[in-house]
């Protein structure tokens, strides 16, 4: 066992001889982001690559097609760093919740290894935050007639900045209402411009998720 | 095809001749929550159930216990309506983002089959502000001696609101300095107390996601 108290805990999150390998010995695990819930990727694991993770805090898996024990990263650099580990119901699936080392899990150089749809490459979903971010930093990149995302962004500091005074206050108020729609309205509205003024200033949502998640430790 | 235009596109997300199935004739599939980003579960489908979910917008398996075609909350209510989806790089796994109805995707009630850690139920990861709001409303209803969020909790609107008004105009000067690190900071301290009202209100940090989704639309 390691010394470090953190990686203990991880010694006991999944019980080895619980899981349900299949006739190859084998069981699906997902890696997601544990900042935002994107789905990095999904690899095999046997029960060494999964003591192996356990035991180290960095994933392992194991290779089909190289038939053998792969420390994901090891060549790349881009390993893994586990925060927690969950299984499933029937025992015979993995859920990760990791720290991707350099924001790229797959070998494509892609974020997520779930980057297809339609022959295209996409960015990979997560939560509603980010994928409004996504999108609101994609209008700053590329502009477009009538959107008003890009008003606020060519107005600068001032206009976006005068926006969340004004929403703030607005919330403030649906709170004190009480009124459980208008909360939510106001609250997304907060949401949005902050989203705006963010981008704006090229300061990453996920800057202030781990802001949050440091707090959490 | 459906006379549904968000359907049809569906019908080309995921080329199912290009799909590599395995020598069972099966692919992984993971569902994922598409407001926060949860993974809800991971099952299997066959080339039937792809198509099927391709062509009806929401999810069809295969289930290897009864070997037949599943559709996903037939029986339950529990079906899962596909906003987007997504095949990997090896093209032999796939993701789909949906809305979960009933938010309950488990057979055991657990809104996600991936709830045990340690042989324990515990809530599945999910985007960082899920998180950390599913923190804050159990601090509401277990309250801690010493916890700050307790404390904001105690004082109610008065206590709370004020701290949304002052961490609102940090925010404002924090862009107005354009001190990136400072702005992560601040934003941060603006959500996680403008958390800690809606969990005081009783309004769901979902109910503030479906507002942001309702407007992209």
């Amino acid at each position: 066992m390691s010394s470090n108290p953190e990686l203990n805990s991880f010694a006991q999150a999944i019980p080895l001889d619980k899981i349900r390998y299949d006739e190859r010995g084998l069981v699906p695990a997902i890696v997601q982001d544990y900042l935002d819930g994107t789905v990095l990727m999904l690899a095999w694991m046997n029960r060494e690559s999964l003591q192996k993770t356990l035991e180290t805090g960095e994933t392992w898996f194991w290779s089909r097609s190289r038939t053998e024990l792969w420390h994901k990263g090891a060549t790349s650099g881009h390993i893994q760093k586990v925060r927690s580990l969950r299984y499933d119901c029937d025992s015979d699936a993995i859920l990760i919740s990791a720290e991707q080392i350099g924001d790229i899990a797959c070998h494509t150089g892609e974020r997520s290894c779930f980057h297809r749809e339609d022959g295209q490459i996409v960015p990979p979903p997560a939560d509603t935050l980010s994928q409004l971010f996504a999108i609101i930093s994609d209008r700053r990149d590329n502009p477009q007639e009538g959107s008003y995302t890009c008003k606020l962004l060519a107005g600068g500091d001032n206009k976006i900045l005068k926006k969340i005074g004004e929403e703030s206050a607005e919330v403030v108020m649906a709170f004190k209402d009480d009124e459980p729609d208008a909360i939510a309205g106001e609250v997304a509205d907060l949401l949005y411009h902050t989203l705006v003024a963010l981008a704006h200033h090229h300061v990453d949502l996920k800057d202030v998720y781990r802001k949050l998640q440091q707090r959490r430790r």
